[in-house]
């Protein structure tokens, strides 16, 4: 069972608060790597593992998709999914990724954005997304980067030689992290790249693409407080294939 | 053109101290989940690159390959692979991996252990690579892991919630870095996993397995002293295929 955080009223509060909740796809500074990732969605049936307010449900359905679904564990994310959507060809639906059922081969191109990162058991839910896709159905999908969720108390410091550095401990040990970020206790899964990537390999896919993003100097021209994301790729963006 | 480190009087007597060159693939912990990610080599062809003092050659033989082509910079290196070996099946050949050709579909098998992080044109020869192997052909590799490979200066700082932890900087900015390993200014290149992973997809490679290597707990009760390699994976190993 994945820590339904989301529901937490401070967690909730706090990420209301966001940039990217109040602005959606284009507030995220990582969302042109992931959209660069997608295929035409014209005609195509989308899946959203973990949809949050439906942000990208609405915009796959803007670009054309036949119909969407979201997914979510939260909700209080799907009540206001669902109360900013009027649309008969988006449905929502709360399930916990670690054990929510999907229908086989009824979507082209299944999406999730920052949500892999809670799941314990994510090699249970590529195997379900593998078969709910279509032959040669891509996944693409965003996750906070092992880097970034390895330590035992991620925090910056100022390196040696100039700019920020980012003690890098625990890498290669799997697991729960607990992280105060906009509530105390939030648990996230911390798994090696290695352990992503095989993990889709074992579930049948091919890996097409993998991303590790930083901002783009465009980026840091107008946010330079982002720079040392460059130093340490605050995300993992992959593409791959059934 | 690869700067030709090994044929460095200093480096060279570095290099022939360290238990991996005195001893051979047993004495390189990493040897073990290499060799796990290689078929079965009888009848098989088999290439090696950067081959050093031969001896995967050597041992790619006493599996029952057919036959094993050595290709490494170093004139030394090859000096002694050349002499250490007496095996007809064996051809040593001296040329840069980042512009030596290579014949077409001629390979079964193609090897490299921590090479390739030296070549500044890692795609142009993963191209000619996939050529000389068979469809379905095997490439399996290690390498230094961009999290090594990334920092200004590499080193290891106490971690505050105990251990060892490793400043990480400058990981998504790929390029030469100039260590002073056995030798002053080696210069490796780093470039991020992404990269490894992007370079083989595009040269047509599916990738089958990826592991960032550290010490098991055997290893480690062995020797202590590897354990912050567990903080921070000294090694890249990838299997992909053809």
């Amino acid at each position: 069972m994945t820590q339904n955080i989301y529901d937490d009223p401070t967690f909730f509060a706090g990420y209301a608060r966001l940039p990217r909740s109040q602005a959606g796809l284009e507030a995220a500074p990582e969302w042109p790597s992931l959209r660069a990732l997608l295929p035409d969605l014209r005609d195509l049936r989308v899946l959203d593992l973990g949809c949050g307010y439906g942000w990208f449900c609405r915009w796959a359905r803007e670009q054309g998709a036949a119909g969407v679904l979201g997914l979510d564990v939260s909700e209080k994310m799907l009540e206001r999914a669902i109360a900013d959507t009027q649309d008969p060809a988006i449905a929502y639906r709360r399930g916990d990724l670690e054990t929510v059922a999907l229908p086989w081969g009824a979507f082209d191109v299944a999406y999730s954005s920052l949500a892999l990162h809670y799941l314990a058991d994510l090699g249970g839910l590529l195997a379900r997304v593998h078969d709910a896709l279509v032959p040669e159905g891509i996944l693409v999908f965003s996750a906070e980067h092992p880097i970034y969720t390895a330590p035992n108390r991620p925090h910056w410091t100022d390196a040696e030689t100039g700019g920020k550095a980012w003690p890098l401990d625990r890498y290669l040990e799997e697991g729960p992290r607990s992280t105060d970020w906009l509530a105390p206790g939030v648990i996230k899964q911390h798994r090696t790249m290695a352990t992503y990537l095989n993990l889709l390999i074992e579930a049948g896919f091919g890996i097409t693409h993998v991303e590790e993003w930083g901002p783009s100097p465009a980026q840091i021209a107008e946010h330079p407080e982002w720079a040392p994301e460059r130093d340490r790729p605050p995300f993992l963006i992959v593409a791959a294939q059934r």
